[in-house]
């Protein structure tokens, strides 16, 4: 439930209801607007009687969620929820580019992938060190060592970096390297690690399964934000249908729903959507259009040569055409997707260009 | 396969190659372009000897198609299909937007729509008279009265109109009245209906079924480009999968994945695709980005009054606005939405504003 | 509605209740039972007022049906429905088996499956006549003449026969030689073929669509029944899912829901459902233990040259033993898949063991 | 691949392929045959000369493995697995049956349960101690508390226990209490737990994921297979389709494709499968009838007042009657599920009937 306090409710009257709340053992969230204090109650509220709180002093009225996501949903916070990754807003008005390699394959390929992109227009930089695949023995990437560049790549390009975490005991480890932690589809309900990673604290992207629902998503998303993590931002990336020119099926549906349901940006995956790099564009500029808050892309210098997914992997100058692309449709939105301004680190790579415009 | 003539061949060693061809039943389409003729052929190739109609007269070479739809497909035909209805050009530079009501539901409701539509700046006026409905106990269409109400709706307006037809032995009624057919997607595989479309020689808009894949829907085309009839638009209007927060998943990739495997016009249908209206305008400018010809849209003045699918109908200030919308879109990414240009019949209906600006 | 007469009822009050519904436009379809009569009004009940049927002589209660499928529904006929094909009787305690192959390819190909399948136990003698083929260049039947070798196969063994019919402008010359007629899936939701069929009066075998729900299933089936046909059976064929194993997915479930919702007797096809004769005995004898009425399998004594659907035919022999060990499961049930009694017509082809026993 | 080995070659030359395999980062999985020996590799084959092992003293021939699972392949050992768990044979020709609460609610609740379940025949008891659920607000279970009580129900029925294990680091107290570890849906594809399990050596029912592929699943299970844990069993609960009648769509099929490609047991969940009770009778039958080595159900005396899953879960009469069912069609197919025989502990649980026979 929602508890909406009187425009003259002091902070005592506000710490009483905190205190109620708690004593049934409900968790609360509290936002503090210009004007009133709203707080939300999450938890299990059949111990709490509404009325009695509703009678509470500074107390205008108490509404309930009708949603079985409560932190999740517009009811429960109806601006849009804006995440700052370094020098990246993510959320707001201007839209973000991920983009990488699928998997880290080595020191050189990263640094090579990561100037490519950010050149290219990227804001932040992808990049696999721990791999889920589907196959036990098959490449399941360079681990700690996967880290260790990509933390380079980010000191030498000025890109924030995102990468996958895969398991709970793991969670410390690439907190101390990633700016961005991911949730792969395999993972969406893996509730140890979205647990730890709630308890992180440290921005994620969380992915949605092969065949999960958007409230299912949601109330994934609910495990992250119950623990006290409120950076949680959403990938559509293909749910599985019948089709099979493509690798997946790009729900497009999910972004406008995503954002009518809920405050949390959403990202989409137009690389996993489709599988093929022929249909990545497309998918891109659609999802653009359709009003989601960033793309996340597959770019790799050689994809027939990549480790994973070259497929559906876009070389680095038809990642920069697409980025002009998009940024065309997003302006004809009225959005933007911003030049990358930041320089990037000139300690031994020579980066001529900044800001970037291409 | 498709038979390339030489620069220096002439009309009889074109004219050899056709005989030989039909000789053992097959079909054949020809191509004459500004340079060189190109003769398609139809049919069970295995009965042709591709090396013996190589060593013919007048013959650069002879290539296979490699896609179980012939005459669908880009090898056979690279170049877009470009079909005109009335002064509507569907399939080139610019985008059609057929919009109105999911049934008609009666001649003053009709011309309502009709002009909110036109004013609104849709090209084309869709509207059923034989509506499929999962129940027989469903308002099942006005038929004739129906057909032709849309007619006189084409003269107040100056549009062209589409309409659904549901059996094989109404296609020569419904080709009296209408511009263009629709099959519905219970229909994609009703072969019987195909083929009496084929042979009316009508443009038609043939939507894909619940869960046909894109190679069904395609062979779906060929049963009536196979029976002589080559002016067929294709239309996504969402397939099913496991998401019940909208009516069916808008599959977006189709979109590129037809401009890729085939030369026919794709029209999205962003209202059926999605099936609640708070989601169509996001629908419809995804469709745009990802490269349709055009979309067909649901309007309606009063959607919750409205006899079949009001949950996903768009009043016409909305239409209006996301016309717009979808045209600024367009310009991004090259192509465009043009303004309806022909002057509406002035008999009886007093239409002072040509051409529409909105 | 259902309006339930009262044991003094006459049957005068009947008429006056059918009188007073059929007034509005509604039909009535008349259960007499040992002890009252019950009467069901199909239509829209909207123009009913259900408390002054309620009021009038001779009735006893007036309910409400809840389902959209009022005439397929248990709730309208809380009995099975069983239904009398020549000596064959489908819906009660005992089983049938229909089988044959997908197509008909001669004379003397069907009438060596026929007595194949007689002799391993099969009730009906299935084979398409008329092929829904997904492609225009592939092998579309026999036509009428397929349809005479299907008649004389089943005077040469005895076996009613069910074949497809694909338009409506076929049925009466379906209906000519066939025992039952059959709709395909494509063609669940052909409305102008379910109407005709309904208006034949003929036997038929109703399909699944690819992505049909059970809902839409039954509705289709009510086209059927509101046209004034009872002998409606159902068909499991499989549906579409995410799964590449296997030709379709066989949800086994629609066996006990259609029991539970529905009166009709359903059919399970388990060569489609699987797609492939390696799976096709699992699925049979799991349909059997689930509570088909029966089984419609494809046979062919040369797979591997079949013009269609070879990869899920089985050889006469295999088809034998599946015969008895279905049966064996079936009386595991408590049923019983009887042997094929009638003696196979000796005009000309020579059968020596009747009854069949194997 | 697969090294066959003469019926002359010693030990030694066993160990010379091992050697040989091991050095190049492969494993190898012996079996020593009554005749003679065979040695699988699992690894990157790549790295190793076919030929060159073929030509080593004492091998017979050397065989590729086509499927991407290689230990759970049946080309790598076509005879059946067989695990036995206590008293219980599982993948044999008698069947299994698991039964017991959705999740353990207290200590009486699940000693009562389980007495009735193994008076009605079940051989191994079921029980969530920690549950999966798709909200962070729901009951998650009562963890070791519930451990606790299901090592107590097992001392008091004989009966040995399988409970789900949810995160790597819980797999080693799991361990402790439970006979058979249970990998849920949602985890199917979460490796690290995949791989602790893998490592743990216990006995362990891999549910297939919501819409993961037969492939997929052979592949999660060849996780757990190259950790050098060979008691894996197979568990097909439903996927996700376009049906609402039933919770999900039973996947009948997946037992005939699973025991025709792998040579593990595959157990079926129709309580999940079918999601009603109604339902569960007529698709536990169905999967003994297509070849299942087991079923697992869930059982409950109140399931309207159980804490998760109650509209699935059957009454202990229901049960009891439902495995004479089973057993009858087992029979039917020349299987058996065969009464079980263990006497209960006698400390403290007044146990009157040993051995139970309904």
């Amino acid at each position: 439930m929602i508890v909406v306090m009187k425009l003259a409710a002091t902070k005592e009257h506000v710490a009483a209801i905190i205190e109620r709340v708690e004593e049934v053992g409900c968790k609360t969230h509290v936002i503090v607007g210009a004007e009133r204090t709203v707080i939300g109650v999450i938890g299990d509220g059949r111990t709490l009687d509404r009325r009695q709180i509703g009678r509470m002093i500074g107390v205008e009225k108490v509404m309930p969620i009708s949603k079985p996501y409560k932190g999740a949903s517009r009811e429960f916070k109806p601006e849009d929820t804006i995440i700052q990754v370094g020098d990246v807003t993510i959320g707001g008005k201007d839209l973000v580019v991920m983009a990488g390699p699928c998997s880290v394959e080595g020191r050189s390929q990263l640094l090579e992938v990561a100037h490519a992109c950010r050149e290219a227009g990227a804001h932040i930089l992808r990049g696999g060190a721990y791999k889920p695949r589907s196959s036990p023995y098959s490449f399941q990437g360079l681990g700690e060592d996967g880290l260790r560049y990509l933390a380079e790549a980010r000191e030498a390009t000025g890109m924030p970096i995102i990468t996958e975490v895969m398991e709970p005991a793991l969670v410390p480890l690439v907190c101390e390297y990633a700016d961005i932690l991911q949730v792969g589809a395999r993972n969406m309900q893996n509730y140890a690690l979205l647990n730890a990673i709630g308890e992180s604290g440290h921005p994620v992207l969380l992915k949605r399964s092969f065949s999960g629902t958007i409230t299912e998503w949601l109330m994934s998303a609910e495990y992250i934000l119950s623990h006290g993590n409120n950076d949680v931002m959403l990938c559509e990336r293909g749910i599985r249908a019948n089709e099979t020119e493509t690798r997946n099926t790009f729900d497009i549906n999910a972004i406008p729903v995503i954002k009518h349901l809920s405050h949390l940006p959403i990202i989409a995956d137009p690389s996993h959507a489709t599988g093929r790099w022929e249909y990545v564009g497309a998918g891109a500029k659609a999802a653009v259009a359709a009003g989601a808050d960033g793309v996340i892309l597959e770019v790799h210098p050689q994809p027939d040569q990549a480790w994973s997914d070259g497929r559906q992997s876009l070389k680095p100058e038809k990642f920069a055409k697409l980025v002009r692309q998009m940024r065309a449709v997003a302006q004809a939105v009225e959005r933007d997707v911003p030049a990358n301004r930041k320089p990037a680190s000139l300690n031994g790579h020579d980066l001529s260009v900044v800001p970037v415009s291409l």
